[in-house]
């Protein structure tokens, strides 16, 4: 019974995923899926992103997934982008159906790249697409080295893994070349990169992978 | 029909808690829940509590939850520690059937406290019960202090917040002030303690508090 019902959610939100790829295509929108655990730096990340978005004359949109509050939405907000805050009452992860609502608010035809900053959760957003065309997977070092290895699906599943905090290097024992090569024994295709956020740095390498993906109007 | 299935798990669960509680109290064993993020430091935290229970002649148990894997079951089985690995083979949380299940692999006339380590991440394990009579949540210093805001169940429910990688403030925007109040408004019966896992600072005064809730033998 319990398995039915989960199958039955992944089916739909599977549908839903599609239509919304459908309708950001005709429009040209390029979606990101950035994911990670609490404080791995997606918001950061995220704004870091617009600025050099913005230096290319690409337009952005946001849609700020929280559990609760809208204090990421504020913080992008202020930076004069259009935002929308979801909260999901409780649950982990965003589902498909969720973008699909909130899609209207936006205006599809001055948009470039729309960022869906995910639920801070190792787990399950990892399960369910969204309407993304790529998945930005989150890990910082303060984290710790054996995370690829604990949570295996959120690095087989994404297309980029950005490792963040990456100047706390030297404070934490973290073995970049154990999460690289566990990252890519399960991923062979995976794009990393190393950044630190707080002061943009290794944006640039990201952001030339990224650049790649997009349809400039 | 989703929510309906909901209720159902949560009531089922809830049950099990029950039964799993009785069980624990009639062997006088204490149960933890140790939850926080992906890398807040829960095995850490686990090892140096396990040397001050030792130090005790207090004996000790331990369910690893994990997605996959057994990297922290290893590490507490080379204490010589008598512990299970639990796989939740990409669940998000632990649930109460799942201990029940588990507790006949230990001897619990000789264990006095049942450490769970339950599964990284700050939603979903705050919203089930597992038999525990005590749940710990950490909080890492370099996740940010805008967490308990953001992930409030989870420190609404906690007896315990342990502010851990405390050594790292100096290194991060960390406004611990913050923290503490936010989670005080939301639980005003938590107690809060600063913890440095790795140098096992801070410990003591956590442990002075769990004390009054051990039974000895």
């Amino acid at each position: 019974m319990e398995i039915k019902v989960v199958r039955q959610i992944m089916e739909w939100n599977e549908d839903c995923h599609k239509e919304l790829q459908k309708i950001l295509n005709d429009n040209n929108v390029l979606m990101l899926n950035v994911m990670g655990s609490p404080g791995a730096g997606k918001t950061s990340f995220i704004i870091n992103l617009i600025k050099l978005l913005r230096e290319e004359n690409l337009n952005v949109g946001v849609i700020e997934g929280d559990i609760a509050g809208k204090v990421d939405a504020e913080k992008i907000a202020a930076m004069d982008i259009p935002v929308v805050q979801l909260n999901t009452d409780g649950a982990c992860h965003i589902e498909a159906m969720s973008i699909k609502n909130i899609i209207p608010e936006f205006n599809l035809k001055h948009i470039d790249v729309l960022i869906v900053e995910n639920i801070g959760n190792l787990v399950c957003p990892a399960e369910f697409d969204i309407g993304e065309h790529l998945k930005i997977a989150l890990l910082s070092v303060p984290e710790g080295d054996d995370k690829v290895e604990k949570y295996p699906l959120m690095f087989t599943r994404a297309d980029a893994l950005l490792i963040t905090k990456y100047d706390m290097k030297e404070y934490f024992n973290f073995n970049q070349d154990k999460v690289i090569q566990e990252a890519k024994s399960m991923n062979k295709d995976i794009n990393i990169f190393k950044i630190n956020s707080m002061k943009g740095e290794g944006m640039q390498e990201f952001f030339d992978w990224l650049k790649k993906h997009i349809n400039h109007k």
